[in-house]
């Protein structure tokens, strides 16, 4: 069963990938998996949690700035970006946020 | 067809709303398209994107925190939550975070 991302106390960061796919999926699917598996080893990596519909919402926790640029320049990681830009996203949206204030049940 | 929001220039507010839905989902329709319809008219309001597989996420965008309280305060949005909390929802998360920066294509 999914659960959502435990994490701890703010102040910690986020980024929220908002996108929007194209037609061409080549490698998609599996570059995809790779990369959600990738990300759990990374220094700083806090969770994540997504969710994916008429547009897909991921959203990733971290330590700080330094373990978010950190993933972004990973090897595996920015080949997939290219690949996302070039191929697989129509419209997509990268916003790196500073956790402030949590709470729920 | 479905787009991502547009958002100004950061810094702004985002609420990321993460969500798993229980069982007793009584009026979650009727309420959820009211509140979705409410939030558009807010004060400091600048969008929201939404998506909803086994969990949910919704990312809503304020200008500021002061915009983000009020909203959480309104009338209708207040009843939503206590009945989100003792009904709808298994587990939720609230997060409130600035948004510090944005690219995409």
């Amino acid at each position: 069963m999914e659960k959502i991302s435990s994490t701890p106390k703010p102040p910690y960061y986020a980024v929220i990938f908002t996108s929007i796919k194209g037609q061409n999926l080549v490698n998609y699917a599996e570059v995809a998996l790779h990369i959600e598996n990738l990300v759990k080893s990374q220094p700083g990596y806090l969770g994540h949690d997504s969710a994916s519909a008429e547009i897909g919402i991921t959203v990733s926790y971290w330590k700080d700035l330094e373990s978010i640029k950190a993933w972004k320049n990973q090897k595996d990681h920015s080949l997939a970006q290219v690949q996302g830009k070039s191929s697989w996203y129509r419209h997509y949206k990268v916003r790196i946020c500073k956790v402030e204030k949590e709470y729920g049940i």
